[in-house]
């Protein structure tokens, strides 16, 4: 039996607990400040609030002020499963701590560069640990489509544990790896902490065409499919040569953590709700201090870290205009309103 | 002002006359014996009863009994839009004419090969044509993710005409190439033809993924996202492996004709009713001879064409196994429940 530490208590840092301990593993959940409500309830009937269910027997969760870096330091392995903006608080928790198991990483973002390609999870946390004198068994980047709650259920999902350390991404995938949530190793960790990132941005602008167009056949009116396909094929186009340009392959882009994790994020969740938003003409600033006041919209953060280097890159021929990325930048940076401009998507008769 | 003629008076072929006539082209459509119907509606009416859309000015229809060889090869381009049964009809109209314009083809199906890959009709109509002593100005595979009744309705549609010959994919392009209907030029139109065929087979797959497992919250019950991305990125990925294999580039199966075209084509049609019956447990004979009674799957077809031709090259190490192709054959070709064996997609930890 292993001890597998998870910083974050919120959907998917509890959700990892069940196959962890449905392969007999014992699970702590740190919480971060956020999440004391999460923990309190946990810690008196392991039922989990914002998963609504209850979390399998050898899961044990703590409170942020009761943080302690020896039980840390002592897990065999430690799983970062915060949101985006709680990415400093995990790092100095990490840091407190002279040496660490496996490291995991659920959490997505974007470093801004001082020049060049944003840099990824993958190079800022294990730089991070160099530098606060942190010994660990090697980093490892977790992503694909998986909605927390559907793993907690057991559903059958699919993962990609990547690592240049190949060892490292197989002794946790070992960890984790049950029937329903399978493991796939992978050693493309840039690849894969990019995608991660960016499809939470690209899933924007894929979700507006939900709302742009719609069609309407015996008295039902639904979404019009033919413009979100193409759309979602542009954004696979764009991410392939996004994520090369930030250091990692092709087949990552086009495979699990690409338009895999893509297909999943397009109609669900924060990302989506805003690309929704802007698909009925509301501007990123309406939205967001309207329908989606108070919420984390990662997407649109990674755009922020994008932008800028990416023009750049563009200023100096690295990468081609981006018809979907450059429209989405517009809007989340100069607060107009999105303009899915059809017509500059790819190469056409005219 | 050319004159397009359009062979198939069912959905897709009626609602292509709506881009041509809207670039002010004339459009005859060329009912099969199964368009009677719809022919004598559009003669009296111009109201399609299938797309329950009025067409346009311009359009006009001829039944199969009025068929007339010399207003055919007097069009400026012709048009294939029959479903695969259909394909042997038109065929023996083409053939009928001793010269004919641009022929487009948006038909999709396999055909078997004396031995080695399966050929597309980016193979066969054009030698049938030259067996026959048909000259004509060039072969243009049609793609991508169309939705006819979008199309007709003047949706944001993204289209790939792809053809060895580029002058005749751009002569046919430009003829409907408007606002709405975005014709993409493409060389690779085996991919395409391959792509064309084998995504409404890989959708059958993917789509008993949205009836194998649901979730719910809050009461509402809903399909499992996570299973359905797996299956669609798995899908991706042996597309890849096939098209290339039958003679296309990877570049297509993760653009507009494979990715795309499986995007639009899940969760909507006749392929997809079908694996969401087999997602519930259905055999497809149980399925085609209830439900989908007297209904054509194209998909269904395909696999037939394509399973023996790829146990050769499975048995020769030119493929792979592929899980969601391998299974979706058994269930097509054997009769028994689709098992979608998600432990054998891909590699995992053990």
């Amino acid at each position: 039996m292993a001890h597998l530490a998870i910083l974050g208590a919120g959907v998917m840092g509890s959700a990892l607990a069940v196959p962890a301990c449905a392969n007999g593993h014992r699970v702590t959940l740190f919480g971060s400040p956020l999440d004391d409500a999460a923990v309190a309830a946990i810690e008196t009937t392991r039922h989990h609030p914002k998963l609504d269910l209850t979390l399998p027997h050898g899961t044990g969760a703590v409170r942020s002020d009761g943080f302690d870096p020896a039980l840390l330091a002592g897990a065999d392995a430690v799983i970062v499963a915060v949101s985006s903006p709680g990415i400093g608080w995990a790092s100095e928790r990490l840091a407190a701590c002279e040496r660490l198991g496996t490291v995991g990483l659920v959490t997505k973002g974007l470093v801004p560069p001082e020049r060049g390609a944003p840099l990824t999870y993958a190079d800022s946390v294990p730089a991070m640990l160099a530098a606060a004198g942190v010994a660990h068994a090697g980093f490892v980047g977790i992503g694909g489509p998986c909605i927390a709650r559907e793993i907690a259920l057991g559903v059958p999902t699919s993962t990609v544990y990547a690592s240049s350390n190949r060892d490292a991404a197989e002794t946790l995938g070992r960890l984790l790896d049950t029937d329903a949530y399978r493991v796939h190793l992978d050693d493309d960790v840039i690849g894969l902490e990019a995608c991660a990132a960016l499809k939470n941005f690209l899933a924007i602008g894929v979700s507006a065409t939900i709302t742009a167009w719609s069609v309407e056949a015996k008295g039902v009116v639904a979404a019009a499919k033919n413009p979100t396909a193409a759309l979602f094929t542009q954004a696979i186009g764009e991410l392939e040569l996004l994520v090369r340009w930030i250091g990692g392959t092709s087949g990552t882009a086009f495979g699990l953590a690409g338009a895999g994790d893509l297909h999943v994020t397009v109609g669900g969740g924060r990302n989506s709700r805003l690309g929704m938003l802007l698909g009925q003409g509301m501007t990123v600033r309406a939205a967001l201090d309207g329908p989606l006041a108070g919420e984390t919209v990662e997407g649109r953060d990674t755009g922020r870290v994008l932008g800028p280097a990416l023009r750049a890159a563009q200023a100096d021929g690295l990468l081609p205009a981006l018809p979907l990325t450059d429209a989405l930048l517009r809007a989340i940076e100069h607060e107009v309103p999105l303009e899915l401009d059809f017509g500059g998507l790819g190469h056409f008769c005219r």
